[in-house]
């Protein structure tokens, strides 16, 4: 069997036509963007026409979009300059958000002294709304993070509600839309979030780019010092080929967005069907069986398996040339526990492996039978 | 007339077989290298392999190594943890260090209330090494930040005295050394530096990707926070192919180094020579005319020209397709001043254009002819 990669949350494989592209600029397009002759100005070209086609898919302007390293990089730079430049006092967010937002904000607390509320959650990770709202009632500068997809379980955020509840409160809101951006049309004209995070490699390009949507005289600032790239809101020599493989992947992405999630759910629908059929005692961590609440290419499922026999799972799966994530403590090796199921399942549920498959274009329905009737053997060896 | 970019100093082109192996990376190993199946595992061996051989070359260990997204970000990385993390409450640097730095400080200066002393610089841009000797008599805890090559004016510091200057006084030794990495070898078992930051374009590898080199047991901490990329040192999924390009442009770089030294060294001597004949009186800015004292790829030159012509010569340089760097403020209608130049030239010098030239590999004594006669018609229109 080729190899099966059902990790496409974790990172996807990056469409032929961007490598294409993002070679065209390596051998033609070599000048410093910041250089004023004809070299120069090329590259200087490639990066805004970029920018500006960028801007269009979220309805915004060019000057809202700014280049970063990734989408780590980009929450970074919300979260620090809220606090230092705009003197937020407050951040809300959730146990279950990525760590790029958790260990920033558990900085910022250590450093500025930051007071940090955690929404409540339900046990499918759904927030409170409620309780956000009345975390909203306050008089600090409050900024909100919450992720539109939670990377882990899929649950979807209503992105338009909580930019709505923030608005009427006058809190910032930040979301990291690292697992939707490319996947979900978002209208930034429709829906008053404050900023955004983005991240390339998560939607078929290429690894070490994303960019951060921030609203126009937000007041932001840079937070890496140096030259004045990205109109002084990040310094530094701009990854031209990486940021027209961004653009040109998103592209894509947008261009075939109806039939490439429709491919996707499809997957993900018969994925399910098939397990509850062949392992009825599967259980489907968050939202995650539910198509309508959660990401259309994203699965987290709990096995019925012993604790004793869970250690080996992922490791047994691997053997079997099957690429998944782990969704809890119990595997090959690993001491690391997710703070997301953690935050989320019993403690019952946390003794047996829970395990992440993320589907992309390139899955397949045969791939599909081969996991789920290894996954069969493996749960009744 | 082909272009003519003698402009490697700003950014250089990418070697053909540093884009084949990028290539070869993007469409094979797409894995997050933070995955423990085996499309992580192939990434991030390629990663742990690019580490050491980089280590190799400056013969420190793969753990001192720590990838970035440039030189920019390296140089922040360091100047920030060191007040953050180390408790520098005192940074001595120059003022014609790259903006990287001194931006940087201005911002820790403000925001941590560090004292930032300059060393004072002779007419050439020299260091006052007497000077700098006095400064390091100090309580406070303190770093030195000072680069190794000038990227306006190519002077050469030497890197191993100021090293041990500051070993001597116990203050921590940074250095930006993004023009001098795969130019020069750097032997850091011989030099006691601490903080090294490098950048790949500048030596015909990737943009968007550099490395900081941090010596074992300083405590260094990570700026941008989430993921445990880099143990920890810098979060972020790994620009996996920008990483392998770093390496093996650096690999080309120091393999073939005596040669393309000498070769780029030659056309240096012969543009120097040719101008001297052809302009003689054109004067050489810093060191740059000093072929031991200075960068052996960089030229800054002041043109015998009157100011009210001066504006518009970068721009007639350009429609004769060659591609340079400004060096003064009365260049091609920017506002911008050289804070190098500014720093060290007499204001009668400063009236005048001064352009610096950089060469690489791809650069021929036929493109230095072409630039000499023209920069000799323009000066003499």
């Amino acid at each position: 069997m080729t190899p099966v990669y059902f990790d496409n949350a974790a990172t996807t494989k990056i469409r032929k036509e961007v490598i294409e592209t993002m070679v065209g600029v390596m051998e033609e397009n070599y000048g410093n963007a910041s250089s004023t002759h004809s070299f120069g100005r090329s590259s200087k070209s490639l990066i805004e026409y970029s920018r500006k086609a960028i801007a269009k898919h979220f309805n915004v302007s060019a000057g809202e979009i700014v280049f970063t390293s990734g989408g780590t990089e980009a929450d970074n730079l919300v979260l620090k300059s809220a606090v230092r430049d705009l003197k937020v006092t407050h951040i809300i967010t959730s146990k279950i958000e990525h760590h790029a937002v958790l260990h920033t904000v558990n900085q910022l607390e250590k450093e500025y002294n930051v007071l940090v509320s955690y929404v409540d959650l339900d046990e499918n990770g759904q927030i409170d709304y409620g309780h956000l709202e009345r975390l909203l009632q306050t008089d600090k500068k409050t900024l909100v993070s919450l992720m539109h997809i939670n990377n882990e379980i899929g649950n979807l955020l209503d992105l338009k509600r909580v930019a709505v509840l923030c608005k009427d409160s006058d809190a910032l809101f930040h979301s990291d839309t690292v697992q939707s951006v490319g996947h979900y049309k978002l209208d930034l004209n429709a829906i008053p979030v404050d900023f955004l995070a983005a991240s390339a490699h998560k939607f078929h390009g290429p690894k070490g780019v994303g960019f951060v949507f921030i609203r126009k005289g937000s007041g932001l600032k840079a937070s890496i010092f140096g030259g004045e790239q990205e109109r002084g809101f990040r310094a530094g020599t701009e990854s031209i080929h990486n940021i027209v493989g961004l653009e040109k992947a998103l592209q894509y992405a947008y261009n075939h967005l109806e039939e490439e999630t429709d491919y996707i759910k499809t997957l993900k629908q018969y994925f399910i069907e098939r397990l509850n059929i062949e392992i009825p005692k599967v259980s489907f961590n968050g939202l995650s069986e539910n198509i309508t609440n959660s990401a259309y290419n994203l699965v987290n499922i709990c096995l019925p398996v012993a604790p004793e026999k869970s250690a080996m799972l992922l490791f047994q799966l691997d053997l079997k040339n099957i690429a998944c994530s782990k969704g809890s403590a119990c595997q090959s090796g690993s001491a690391q526990i997710s703070h997301v199921l953690a935050e989320i399942l019993s403690d019952d549920a946390m003794q047996k492996p829970s395990i992440r498959f993320s589907f992309s274009i390139y899955n397949t329905k045969e791939e599909v039978d081969y996991v789920v009737g290894v996954l069969k053997d493996l749960v009744s060896a």
